[in-house]
């Protein structure tokens, strides 16, 4: 590997990469192992944020985003407000958590209409972002793999991540750059020179061939195909220097006794991000 | 839906949606059908190109297209060289068969490298083209969809098979666009107007949500959420009048009594085409 290693002060595990295990055995897991980094998701917090964001503080840990808001296209007025309001929801739930930073996986057509749809999306951004700002919460486009652009994202290029941010403040709107939703990309380093300091996050994983499949196809940094490093150099070459988070649905993952899962997780990163 | 139906004529039965019959069969089906084109698969046909063709055209049918030749990169110089080989004998077997167009689906990287396995691909075109011209057998680059860049193509947008493509001569290789591959593409209309005439085959099918997988997300065209008919009248402004592919990989279409199957194609092909 040419280049340097990452720091291993800038990992931060994602939640959903130990699925099976509380946010208490996470955390405790993570201070034993000396991870600095958490990333959250709704529903593994949302009973109580405040308590989470206590619960993660005093094991020594931040917080770098919580995943996820968007999802704003929606076949009725009412139903795109009701899209709206878990936004604003998100945004108090980053708040007591003690994150700056909202995930957005911005959803899918509900009619064929894509053009419309990400219109919506557009439109559901511009609505939330005074919130957003007023409670110093940026917000991060993720583009999705294509492969979930008829149910999870309209959005599913960072060129197209890259467009809908620029049209909106670089402090509170940016990108969030996953590999395994963009490696496949030709004009993915163009795009990552284009986003400069917009780039609010940086998520690894791996696409395993053969594919286990669309959700479940992701494996430990260096089993799968991505150039994870080349694409690790570019974002830095961007001017990110944030915390990266390991994001991996991987059922093997999973049922590995997590300090080994997480012993597994800082290898793969130190040898092949 | 907006404008007038397509014409019946220009259905292709594609040999694959009817996967689990023999050529016979379904030649014999077409016929009964009133169905004028077939697309042709190599492992159907290739005992016997010669034999194929002359079975197609006894009952009436033209073949308009044989998928497939491709698959560049290789991490040897032999193995690359063997790539080439088996190129030449699609080329001949298309002759055999009867038709003047050979579908390419180019390959994976072997090594992680994209860059360089595109550079493969290219080389690859340019290697077998000389012959292909002596043959008269057009070469359409299909962009497959980005899921299968880890196994399948490393060309997954239209915008790299149309870049690819007009490095050559425009009557000798062109695009082939297959709706579940490209729908996605937030780039999708702008590069079929820029296709121009280069546009050698259109291919139908619908991507159903929830996707039942990769290979076999596929279904009858109305049954999912790409807008077909919207990309049916752009390739047709692109100057595009040519046979229709109905290629669909789908378990269900496969067990059904292949009249039965080819009815319901024709009716999905006349309501969302």
């Amino acid at each position: 590997m040419d280049g340097e290693q990452p720091d291993l002060s800038r990992l931060s595990l994602n939640q959903i990469s130990t699925n099976t295990r509380t946010l208490g055995e996470t955390v405790e897991a993570c201070s034993r192992q000396g991870i600095r980094w958490l990333g959250a998701w709704r529903h593994k917090i949302e009973k109580s944020p405040a308590a989470a964001g206590q619960l993660i503080r005093s094991a020594g840990l931040r917080v770098s985003s919580l995943c996820r808001g968007g999802m704003f296209p929606a076949a009725s007025v009412q139903e795109r407000h009701n899209r709206m309001e878990d936004n604003f929801r998100a945004i108090d739930e980053a708040v007591a958590l003690g994150t700056d930073l909202l995930v957005l996986v911005n959803g899918a057509a509900p009619d064929r209409d894509l053009d419309g749809a990400r219109i919506m999306v557009a439109e559901g951004i511009e609505a939330i972002l005074p919130y957003a700002r007023k409670c110093s919460v940026r917000l991060g486009i993720e583009p999705l793999h294509p492969m979930f652009a008829g149910d999870r994202s309209v959005i599913v290029t960072l060129q197209q991540a890259n467009d809908l941010a620029e049209a909106f403040d670089r402090e509170w709107v940016g990108v969030i750059l996953d590999v395994y939703h963009v490696w496949w990309d030709p004009n993915v380093y163009t795009e990552i020179s284009r986003c400069g300091n917009r780039i609010f996050g940086f998520h690894v994983s791996d696409w395993l061939v053969p594919s286990p499949g669309m959700l479940m196809g992701r494996g430990l940094m260096g089993q799968g195909v991505i150039e994870i490093h080349r694409l690790r150099r570019a974002v830095e070459a961007a001017g990110f220097d944030g915390p990266i988070e390991v994001e991996i649905f991987n059922e093997q993952l999973w049922q590995t006794p997590i300090d080994d899962a997480i012993r597994l997780i800082q290898d793969a990163y130190l040898n092949f991000v």
